[in-house]
């Protein structure tokens, strides 16, 4: 199966029912796995069908080939999708209410999609990530995420330390979250605008992201286990500000 | 490698650590991919030097037949690891505090694994699983589990129904996870003793499952993401127990 260089390959129901849903002019093919009739299978063939997109069968050696245990025997070739770029950032600072989260240079794309699963379901205005040394949008996260990469912006910065400072500078309260701080996160009062800093499970924080954050927090954790995986992170302190912010936004 | 019935292999840094640290007796042998000398693989065959486990390098061929592309070049040769049954939980029912993680018929080690990471961080009492239909504790959920599955119980009963109502007879309030409920988690007054129930991704909570809980709640999602990673949504339950109770346990 020969791609464009425009093009990706996500495998899936949750991705790919979200993709042909949301994206659907950018879906070339639907290719089913030729012993797949379940109703979820049925479903998506359905819905690609009144979107008219065209369908494949293929055999088991084409998800062989893809290298993905989880391919649920469905997958889609689409245009890959763009990231964001500041200009974007730029136009939200001004909102009254605003929740982001920034990934600190998280490079395992299992992560990546993982968190913008949390993020998209505390529906964040926006993920940012450092243009360098960092995961963006693949095929893998858009998969791992089961569709969230569709419904939220992925903003890519070249600096994220500016970009810190520019959230700071416009009202935005910038909490890196570190297993080391002294101050717990549900401790805090967490204002309107506030962004979430997440740094990657091997190493934490970069130095110069920490310095850089109003606070860092941490979450408390009685036991001997010492990290959370970070999607898990990011999803208890997102909807720590949905809980405490629930009547005023 | 020829295994014992009563071994097996479990890679990755977090578990093998952990496991090498409070369980060094069930290890037989820690396997060194030839290539690997980073800090942390240096710090873990420090580790089991000093605990008189055996080290052997093995080459790649080793790990690709594990079929775990997360090996990051660690191994060990250990004991399984034996699941509690329900006398264990019968001597916990009369705590003053419990917080519970029930899991209704997850088959996926991946979640599981995950949930166990979580559950181990918020520091549960135990987390529980029905004997049939389920997965329980295996290579895999250790592995995914991050060294979790080693720090807290790990309870199979024989019927989770029958289960359920023991705990609501001791005073434990059961809160099935159900994306249907009407009631926000964040909205209830939890109690010292509280089991969260979850179900699994695909198909939620069994119905007589959800007929036996004292209340079904939900996390609101705000935007157009209708799950969360199971491991997730079992993170923002027992933390807010953790935060809703931090003053009184």
């Amino acid at each position: 199966m020969k791609l464009k260089s425009s093009q990706e390959i996500i495998v899936g129901c949750n991705s790919v029912e979200t993709i042909i849903e949301l994206k659907q002019d950018s879906v070339d093919s639907l290719l089913i796995l030729d012993s797949k009739s379940n109703s979820r299978v049925i479903k998506i063939i359905q819905l690609a069908t009144s979107n008219g997109i065209r369908i494949t069968h293929v055999g088991e050696k084409f998800f062989e080939d893809l290298d993905d245990l989880n391919h649920q025997g469905i997958a889609i070739i689409c245009e890959k999708k763009q990231e964001e770029n500041e200009l974007f950032l730029d136009e939200m600072l001004e909102k009254e209410t605003l929740l982001l989260l920034v990934l600190d240079h998280l490079t395992d794309p299992h992560n990546v999609g993982a968190c913008l699963r949390s993020a998209a379901a505390a529906n964040v205005d926006a993920v940012i990530a450092p243009k360098n040394r960092a995961c963006h949008l693949n095929s893998t996260v858009r998969k791992v995420s089961s569709g969230g990469s569709e419904l939220i912006p992925f903003i890519i910065v070249t600096n994220l330390v500016r970009t810190l400072n520019k959230l700071r500078s416009h009202g935005v309260e910038v909490l890196g979250a570190d297993q080391l701080a002294t101050q717990n996160y549900a401790d805090q009062d967490l204002g309107k605008k506030v962004a979430f800093v997440i740094g990657s499970e091997g190493h934490g924080l970069k130095r110069l992201t920490s310095e850089n954050c109003d606070k860092l927090i941490k979450i408390d954790m009685p036991g001997k286990m010492e990290s959370l995986n970070t999607s898990v992170t990011a999803g208890i302190l997102l909807f720590e500000y949905l809980r405490s912010n629930k009547n005023t936004i």
